[in-house]
């Protein structure tokens, strides 16, 4: 990989995926005084509307993204699929970060789940499904219910299906398509929590606020922090993500999804579980927009452009509620409330569990 | 004037200017999910970095200004010096806000002063000058120092002169060209101070708190907030930002400068005159971004778009460092300053005098 190295003012950052997380790394570039070039398929990207180049084109298109590359000064991503050979390709002609060497491993969840364990951290108990008999086996090993779970390309509660006592492991199999899989024990929690941490390409790291959050048919809903989980939970928490952003080599922004499971197994306050790894700025980080002296998409600017990161400084108790589909009308009420910020994405097409705009509410008396 | 209404959330606003206030007023658009399109003669705007379209042409050009009031929905201006004839032809074709009358009395310092007199609201004392003689008189009447000034197209301190005690009144007249002026009296002030004032579409009206201004080389360095002065002048100063709002019917973000005085002349806390109304946002402004709840980028988008104000809650006490001229590669080391946000304009020259970026601080402690 060619690289990385602190960029000018003046220089111009590349962004692949013109979604909403695109678009919000694109303006917090911009406050910084960098231009961006956004490169997505979908001509209707949102993330277009907010920089001068745009390329619409495939993610294999090598006649454009040799172009894009010409253009930029650095490279980076809002989606954790970018395929191999696009990463490849880019990382011979500019740096491309975070180091996309990080995506084999987190666009596989058998692999991330591996990697995460061998870090002596904990996940909850899961086992490797390649087939019919080994899918009985984990399940006799790992009890019911279970979540079978494809290991690439799930997003969202897409690709996955929950095994209770009384149904027949053959009907999920044959739900996710028979796909090379993982069986996950079905863990107690009290709470979803997330930890967005930042590393620097001089490897300082640092982590916003433990924040919990809630989902609705598997679509993050509200995000809450600070979390209301004891002190060394959350501590816990950010010293675990800290060390797996470490342990990658990453630069930039990720986050890291756990459980908080309040069994005392380790410790009165209980124990942190790792859930999942998105290499990318995340949805349960958009409170830092308005509740902290940073953003997540400022730090992750800060980080692949070589430049020191901040220290966040959370303002307050804060939220941050979705607005999905026909939600994002609600956005009117909220425009009323003190200390709520609205952010709508300027998508055109309003469709059911899209995400179409969010609100951060900070709480200020 | 065509009349505004209500935006929907994929309309389009125009903008004149391409400076760094057209392009943070984008950023702040932006967010609320509108597109821009930026009209500004100056192929190398910073603006132009931030939008999906721009109209490269000069003021006047009707050809260009035509296909401009086309593809927006309602036009607004980063700059007080917008041409009449521009903002008569744009305003037959698509809402202008806020309304380009109020610039014809903004632009004359005068007729800008009649005006807030006959609002009973103080100034200093100030006279009309269109010749030598009456420079004469007004300088009997009002005493030296007094500073000179034209009447239009001045800011950051050019087109005006002191006449100081001994100073030859002839000289000044010729410096500033012999064009119709104004004399003030000079006030011995305690504070520069302003108010950020936004008036939606509907009348409603929402101050930011005063801040206190320090200038060098009669530019903007440092603003500050709260402003040091006793409560019952902060409040008498909003209350006059808002009643000259009210009086335009004004639809934006205005400032007003103004002199505090502690001479006891109207009661134990002093007074204020107001020195200069800025019909857009405004450098004193800037802080708004990071150490409040709303900016003034975004209160005065929603109320051209005629969306509610925000009610805007101060996260505490801050600061805006301006970065002037070669000044800008402070920025580096404010980069490290916990609570300090960096904003860089993205302008490819710095030239002395020229505003390149700013700082906001945000005492975090």
């Amino acid at each position: 990989m060619v690289a990385p190295r602190p960029l000018g003012p003046d220089a111009t950052i590349g962004i692949l995926g013109g979604g909403q997380l695109g678009r919000m790394l694109a303006l917090a570039a911009a406050r910084l005084g960098f231009k961006c070039h956004v490169l997505c398929p979908d001509p209707q990207s949102c993330a277009f509307d907010v920089v001068r180049r745009v390329t619409e084109a495939d993610y294999t298109d090598k006649e454009a993204l040799d172009r894009f590359a010409n253009d930029v000064d650095v490279v980076t991503y809002e989606f954790e699929n970018v395929p191999a050979e696009t990463a490849t390709f880019l990382s011979a002609r500019k740096p491309v970060l975070p180091d996309p060497k990080i995506l084999a491993t987190t666009q596989d969840r058998l692999t991330e789940k591996n990697f995460v364990t061998a870090l002596g951290i904990a996940t909850a108990p899961y086992a490797a499904v390649d087939d019919r008999a080994s899918l009985d086996a984990a399940l006799a090993a790992l009890g019911r219910p279970a979540v079978l779970k494809t290991r690439r390309f799930g997003y969202d509660g897409k690709g996955q299906v929950t095994i209770r006592a009384n149904d027949d492991p053959g009907v999920a199999w044959d739900e996710i398509g028979q796909q090379p899989a993982i069986l996950e024990a079905f863990v107690p929690f009290e709470r979803e929590v997330s930890v967005v941490v930042a590393r620097g390409l001089d490897g300082t790291v640092q982590t916003f606020d433990l924040c919990e959050n809630e989902h609705r048919d598997h679509i993050l809903k509200v995000t809450r922090v600070p979390a209301a989980v004891p002190a060394e939970i959350a501590a816990a928490a950010r010293d675990i993500a800290g060390r797996i952003a470490d342990a990658f080599g990453y630069v930039g922004v990720m986050a890291v999804e756990m459980f908080w499971v309040a069994d005392g197994g380790a410790g009165p306050g209980g124990r942190v579980l790792v859930n999942e790894i998105a290499p990318r700025v995340h949805n349960s980080g958009h409170w830092t927009q308005d509740g902290c002296t940073v953003s997540q998409f400022e730090q992750h600017i800060r980080a692949v452009a070589g430049w020191p990161l901040a220290v966040p400084v959370r303002h307050g108790r804060a939220e941050m509620i979705n607005l999905i589909g026909a939600e994002v009308d609600e956005h009117k009420a909220w425009l009323a409330v003190p200390g709520a910020s609205v952010h709508l994405y300027g998508k055109p097409i309003v469709r059911p569990g899209r995400k179409m705009g969010h609100v951060n509410r900070v709480f200020v008396d």
